[in-house]
């Protein structure tokens, strides 16, 4: 299958399986949710940012994403895993951060051959790395290869009205042909956060996401 | 991503990420569950052989299916899809059935640029094509290219253990790190069947499948 990934790096990143749902509730706040799928990417470090694209490279700005600040850069990197396997194009999402960190579904750890575990964003300590190719050389991350367990990104008013507090656990239930509820869906508040759920597209996949007629997210 | 679905084609076929479970009730009967993810594949007619493997031509079993009588094969074939993107080493399941049907994951049809439904095996009326190439031959599915739903086969004492009658749904809450509720899991009811539930590679990994801690299946 080995043209089966090459689809436009852009619909690679991030599908934009996009839904507006109001959040069925007796008050009148009613924030719109909106689920997106999240494919395979890469944060970066300022020290491997250098390493991969040379001394004093600064993150190009392709797209912004969804939640304020963040956003697809034009880098790409090669991902090369432990059978010798790899992930070319693997788009890096700006800005930088303070630890590397790759992001896989799966689908794509499995073919690679890496055992990963569900972890949240920046939570890395004793995972799997991989080498990474940049165009400017390459590095060893020793651990920081995870899948993103699913999430939900809200603002402190937005938590308020589903009643829930930093790291609960809520249920996403996607109705349709496939049917499916995810049971531990991550709440992250942060201020500058717009309601928002992340899932990658295994997830999305499962859930035919593109095909979903109703979406609800619950305590 | 070249290389990455060419792990070896039985693990490509079936993971087998099988879990036995014994269902908890309060009868004596406890069928054990076993949860398989099914890879993409391919059944086909015996027509379809003939023009794909050559006149008289028979499948060889390559290694035998849970459920009875079914077996993978050791033909494959190539998929051709709309955008000339291909699958090769698409798996052929037999026994020969009398009509061909391609079953994909989403992401293998989103892959493709196939835009197909969910649909249980058998029903594919009005679904998208494909053209298929064997060693003799190529042919053109003009249907037939579905996302199989997620099924559990049983015989009529285990649907009468579960309280199911042919084409109910049930439900199936895959527990762990991920934490999945399937809540569309269509009944198969047959006398030679084992207690079994399909689902396809996207849902496994969507669920951990291979990290599941417990699985319960209920009504």
């Amino acid at each position: 299958m080995s043209t089966a990934f090459s689809r436009p790096e852009v619909e690679t990143l991030v599908r934009q399986v996009t839904l507006e749902y109001l959040a069925r509730t007796r008050t009148k706040i009613a924030p719109a949710l909106t689920v997106h799928s999240s494919a395979r990417h890469m944060h970066l470090s300022r020290e491997d940012l250098e390493a991969l694209f040379g001394p004093g490279h600064e993150l190009t700005a392709d797209r912004p994403l969804f939640q304020e600040g963040n956003f697809a850069a034009r880098e790409t990197v090669t991902l090369v895993g432990p059978r010798s396997r790899l992930i070319s194009n693997l788009r890096v999402l700006g800005p930088l951060r303070s630890k590397s960190q790759v992001e896989l579904a799966y689908t794509d750890a499995i073919s690679l051959g890496l055992d990963i575990p569900i972890r949240l964003s920046g939570d890395i300590a004793g995972t799997p790395g991989a080498f990474i190719m940049g165009p400017r050389g390459m590095i060893e991350l020793k651990e920081g290869v995870i899948r993103a367990a699913i999430h939900v990104h809200m603002n402190p008013a937005e938590a308020a009205h589903f009643g829930v507090k930093q790291g609960d656990l809520m249920k996403l239930r996607v109705g349709g042909d496939a049917g499916v509820t995810f049971n531990r869906v991550h709440v992250r508040i942060d201020e500058r956060s717009r309601l928002n759920v992340h899932m990658d597209t295994d997830e999305a996949n499962a859930c035919g996401l593109h095909l979903a007629k109703e979406i609800e997210l619950t305590k």
